[in-house]
């Protein structure tokens, strides 16, 4: 496996329009893009910043993929996402290094990508996401 | 201001060589030096990642500037600094907008750069440096 670059930082928010301002009025960047996704109770907003970008999670229910999170620990990041090539060896790697992934396989993500994260309990806190494919 | 990209992802970590695992043995990435900031009471890992880089900060005492995160919150991810041109106004546009800088005006850091921290209160959950210059 092979790491390209920061895909993405997750932010996890309660209100993404008062969170923007962070993004937009302070540090001058974009909005590239919004997207409801609510199969997983999500509205996303995507703010590119050089070859990478933040991710806006701002949750659509009480039930989101989100909500847990922002109860326990609050506003703030959620996960970083590595942009990786041969994704596909990254479940035996992981296991064979006591990383735990949250899934037996790569699963499929926006845009035709491949996903797979790992247990933060076994990376020292951090939710690391592996993506590979570009979306 | 301008922000131009991620300058780099700091990561609260206890034991550095053991956390190292996941960027060098899992990611594959390369450590690119080492530091100690005696002054600071850490000791700094850069870990090189596309056009940015992980930092591991690793406390070299517990009166260092990341003990008390980690007693509160554990390992994880600490702080995103952005690079940006036009840091000297950062601090007014900052308080126009209600964030709250750690300092009157931007401080000197590693290698001539200068940087400028936001309280984290102020800016949904995120500690957020903005850094001008290179190191």
């Amino acid at each position: 496996m092979k790491s390209n670059k920061i895909d993405h930082i997750g932010i996890a928010v309660k209100d993404a329009k008062e969170r923007l301002k962070l993004y937009k009025d302070f540090l001058g960047l974009e909005v590239s893009g919004e997207e409801e996704l609510p199969e997983r109770g999500l509205k996303v907003y995507f703010v590119k910043i050089g070859e990478t970008r933040f991710e806006l999670l701002e949750p659509l229910n009480e039930n989101s993929e989100i909500s847990s999170f922002l109860e326990k620990k609050g506003e703030g990041i959620h996960h970083v996402a590595i942009n990786v090539s041969g994704i596909d060896e990254a479940v035996e790697l992981a296991k064979n290094l006591g990383f735990k992934p949250l899934s037996d396989e790569p699963k499929k993500g926006a845009g035709g990508t491949k996903v797979l994260f790992l247990h933060p309990k076994t990376t020292g806190g951090v939710l690391l996401e592996l993506v590979e494919g570009n979306h």
